[in-house]
């Protein structure tokens, strides 16, 4: 037998040449993702500490556990990171960040809701009484909770919901109930198995008049023994395409008391005699929806990213194909289709990092006045982090499944490490906001835009551009300018929020009701939306590339990337460009060539530029994205583990091909032909 | 508690009400696919017999089984299904394949292979002393066996296999061998643990020449034992994105000898003294290949149509925001944007099914001349081939997602049967020749076609298009003429053709070598076999529904979708359309309207579309897509069966919760709070 994997492990001499070759320094453009030397050097401390604590090193591939080992296994690891956080005097949010980013990376977190939902809606939505009844317990893990809001029947739109809490003033509770099938809720996380307490999400009747929605404190396991109680029933919901350590859940509620002092009364009270105090201002919880929705545009934008370090390694090291009869074969890298496929998705996952970074600090900016009830910014920025959202988490989960299967077959595989990724991410078009509404509520701004610009008023800056003359013709010129990239990317997105407007004003004037209208436009007002949110990746891209402090090599690599995306961008939605000739032929001839060009321009750097997103590969956890490029190594060992491979010969042989094979032959031969 | 589920179940009256108002009558589309009434209800009759067999029902969903169990389970079920169809004279091809379709229909069968692949490869290849020795034990299940070609660092391009088979005249014997880690065979179906022989594709050695890749019977394990033979390591590669009751395989040969009858000889041979024998025409097994990726676009195009039933079914009875304040909510059906995501794809799958149907009558009309050595037909066909199935697998795919993601987040449990069905077809993008490689088949073969038409010379007529008069601007008024629409596919395939053929040209003229220009000009080379396919799709979809003998309503119906299939292909690569202006302004105005009422139009048939594919429940295997509609009752009995609800409080509560709030509860609570 070959010694398969056995002896010294060398880097693959294709990647390491592949790292001489690149044209900039690697650690520069890491440094300049991360902020800085000091915040990287931070990051890997913080990753190695994880990364090096025995409780996290796995016996086996998480693939070859089942569900209940992978939960079982995932709850182990994180009560152990929690313990280990307070230890180690873990407090800083990106310390914090950073540590679990290295910590079972495949698997999700048990008790995630709980510190990431749970308490902070306490936090922000209860009394102090409250808080000091709730919080302190449920940070020592004596209460576990988590969110509870979809149903069976209605998820992204929230005042379709049917479970019920009905004040009893006589008793001074809440009666929470699920009136039909199709209010039994389903699908919130660590529900099923691991939480005694959730926040419901239920509709308020308080003197035979419904509040809607508002938000309780349930009890749903005894504390001590951990058993549901007398009229809860709950339970996992099954397996999923992914997410298998979280123990989603379903909840069915018999009119089930609980005190009054429940419900979470900071904003909405209702009162000992049953009076409903409304909040102050109904639109305060806005600001949380608008920072989760930024922060999934980061967390696609990482996945992205991973799913390009494992391709483009992997591209760098696999070959095939003789390029000139009898010659070596070459690497896949160099074949220019692989590149078209590949390079645009490491300048996306650059993009949409950038964009989620930007629009997290466009909130920061503003969420003080927000605080201080000044919500005019609001809407212009709720529609871009919702329409950011689904762009991103859209765009994401489509280029992780073009970068599986730029691997061929082994991409398949779970040992690639692509399919978890997809699946892991893949949720993000549907959890906070199914994608479509998403656009939908961002082109419903747009269109209010519309009308604004008609009517002459003035836009908030973001959106500034849509009041633009559209008579005007693309600027660009053989050298490519990012300015008139920019320029084409707002030109597309006005035009198309001013077509689709005009559509639902003729459908308004045919005399269609205005829902009716809206609704026979919302695939164009959808386009409409979409090019908005790619405008603004754009833009950034550029901004970013562009006020870049960085030395010039990292800056020319950065910049090719950033141009590659915006005119990648055009390629794939021309017509959108072209309808209105905005974009003449010789133009056109220009970008083309271009794009094939910045594939060229790409090639050298390529595997520079998804090592600097600097992923260690423990968190990677593919054996095709190897840092060292080993990766048949790495295949035969996985399959050599397989569980299917404990016994040689399986049990079914004897139980059924044997037995079939002896009732029937018709031929007698011996134990080998 | 409400009675969730009990009870007599009726027919949700959403969908009832769907049916009820389609406009034209199921069982006529039904017949008109299937080609006929008598097929129709031979497919039922074989159906029925598949689906009522006691040792087909199943104690749990698929989702809940370990791996180990799939596949036990699966071979349990395959045996079984050889048995019944010997015992019941199954021998008809249709019956055959209706009556697999309907058993089993989640799990990948462990000795499909063996009957695929095997069996004919030995019976098309094998010497008739081949033939004698082999089948009847195959057939016997005497011999197991699969196809061995793919290795670790090896795929589509098989001159690259480094596998080697060297002749020793001494013994009559072959020596196979493993001689790298990187020859390591990897992926072949059912190698794992199922056979005990295998077609081994290998380098040929014989006199210290090399040969090339020839196919040797290679014995595995023993024949009654089935442990795996000395010299030979072989396993299961472990679990992958799907097909996981299918145990892919490994394989290591350690200079294993064979004897030399075993080189299948029946066209090229090695004689005793170790002579080479070429066999007569190189070209002979080109003729299977483009069977099996016809065959491909059928696959794929069920897969698609399954995942449509699904979506559309649930769409219909799925209810979201309510219409106008206080009303109830919609069905998401009639939301345009829903509309706009699944009608094209319902198109889609209709679309394909019918090219699939088309490519394998063209193979099977001029097969007879590939059969009698006239291959001049078979480059063009061999063309179309790889491009379709690559044209159409990317396309059911990402549909297919679509489909998943259109049904929100119940789309993302595998109760939804979505998951499932796209793991199991996506990897037809990579097997039987991996797309992109596929396309630039396809490119190649139009490249050649631009030459000929440079040249004056006559095309085949499934190319004959090419030499159109490009100047020409397209002839689409607002009645969307189904021949303007064809030729509008045909325009833009010749120009795109066109267009690529000048850059391989440029480059070349640019002092590139042919290679190198040919590679330079790939991504848009891969554009031009894209529209080459797309057309096809187009044209037979026009044809096969402009010649279809069915009643009007019925054609109507089908027009209708055909127009949408075209005009949504336009509207999604309108850039290829409008670059030289083929379309002005006033006329994609008009596309763009017909599509949104294209939409409107399918909106009361979309129901009766689906269930004209005909899929058993049974079949489908989804809570979402039941044909009576009742999903939330499936999915609620789904998630009260998950395996991780056998026990109300997991073990992993008091291994690891308790034990931790212990250790470190700085409060004292009592069971409730």
């Amino acid at each position: 037998m070959a010694s398969a994997g056995t002896g010294k492990m060398t880097v693959n001499p294709d990647i390491a040449k592949e790292r001489r070759n690149a044209g900039f320094h690697v650690e520069n453009l890491t440094n300049f993702i991360y902020h800085g030397p000091e915040r990287v050097r931070r990051r890997r401390y913080m990753q190695n500490i994880a990364l090096q604590d025995p409780v996290m090193k796995d016996s086996k591939p998480w693939a070859f556990r089942t569900r209940e080992e992978e939960y079982e296994l995932s709850l182990r690891k994180q009560l152990h990171v929690l313990q280990r956080q307070k230890d180690l005097g873990i407090t800083d949010e990106f310390d914090k960040f950073y540590y679990n980013e290295a910590t079972a990376p495949n698997e999700n977190n048990p008790v995630g809701l709980h510190f990431g939902m749970f308490i902070p809606t306490i936090e922000k939505h209860g009394t102090e009484e409250q808080k000091k009844k709730f919080v302190q317990p449920a940070k020592d893990l004596k209460i576990i909770g988590t969110y509870v809001q979809t149903e069976l029947g209605h998820g992204t739109f929230i005042r379709g919901l049917e479970t019920t809490a009905t004040f009893d003033p006589k008793t001074q509770e809440f009666i929470v109930d699920t009136p039909t099938l199709s209010a039994t809720k389903y699908w919130p996380g660590n529900l099923g198995k691991t939480v005694n307490y959730c926040i419901l999400m239920a509709q308020l009747y308080s003197q035979g008049k419904c509040q809607g929605p508002h938000m309780f404190l349930c009890p749903l396991r005894d504390l001590t023994t951990h058993q549901s109680l007398p009229g809860v029933e709950l339970g996992d919901i099954g397996p999923k395409f992914g997410f298998n350590a979280n123990d989603n859940g379903y909840l069915r509620l018999n009119n089930f008391r609980i005190p009054r002092i429940n419900m979470l009364m900071r904003y909405s009270k209702v009162l000992e005699d049953g009076t409903y105090v409304k909040p102050a201002n109904s639109k305060l919880s806005y600001g949380s929806m608008v920072m989760i929705r930024a922060s999934i545009v980061g967390a696609v934008s990482r996945a992205l990213a991973q799913a390009c370090v494992i391709s483009v390694r992997y591209s760098a090291v696999r070959r095939q194909t003789e390029v000139s009869p009898g010659g070596p074969e070459a690497q896949i890298l160099d074949y220019q289709t692989q590149q078209y496929k590949l390079f645009p998705l490491v300048a996306t996952a650059y993009a949409y990092h950038f964009a989620g970074q930007a629009v997290q600090s466009n909130f920061l900016n503003i969420s003080k006045e927000i605080e201080a009830g000044n919500l005019q910014q609001m809407p212009v920025l709720h529609a871009l982090s919702a329409g950011l959202k689904a762009f991103s988490s859209w765009g994401a989960s489509a280029g992780i499944e073009v970068c599986r299967m730029s691997c061929g077959g082994h991409g398949y595989s779970l040992a690639s490490g692509l399919p978890k990724i997809y699946t892991n991410i893949t949720p993000a078009c549907t959890y906070e906001g199914e994608n479509s509404v998403m656009m939908l509520q961002t082109a419903r701004y747009l269109f209010e835009c519309a009308m604004m610009v008609q009517k002459g008023q003035r836009l908030p800056d973001l959106v500034s551009y849509l009041s633009m003359d559209l008579s005007a013709k693309s600027c660009m010129t053989s050298d490519v300018a990012l300015g008139c990239l920019v320029k084409a990317y707002q030109h597309r997105a006005a035009r198309l929020t001013n077509a689709a407007t005009a559509v639902v004003q003729r459908h308004i004037n045919e005399g269609q009701k205005p829902t009716d209208a809206f609704n026979m436009a919302s695939t164009q007002l959808t386009w409409a939306a979409r090019a908005h949110c790619h405008q603004y990746v754009v833009k950034v891209f550029v901004t970013t590339v562009t006020e870049a402090n960085i030395d010039d090599r990292t800056k020319a690599a950065l910049t090719t990337l950033c141009k590659m995306y915006a005119v990648n961008g055009i390629m794939e939605n021309l017509g959108e460009f072209l309808q209105d000739q905005f974009f003449n032929t010789d133009q056109v001839d220009i970008l083309t060539r271009k794009m094939m060009t910045l594939l060229a321009d790409v090639r050298p750097d390529a595997v520079a530029l998804v090592d600097a997103f600097d992923y260690h590969d423990k968190v990677l956890d593919s054996c095709l994205g190897r840092y060292d490029g080993n990766v048949y190594y790495a295949l035969y060992e996985y399959a050599k583990s397989s569980p299917l491979n404990e016994k040689d010969v399986l049990d079914s042989f004897h139980k059924y091909i044997k037995p079939l094979r002896e009732g029937q032959a018709t031929s007698s031969l011996p134990s080998r032909l």
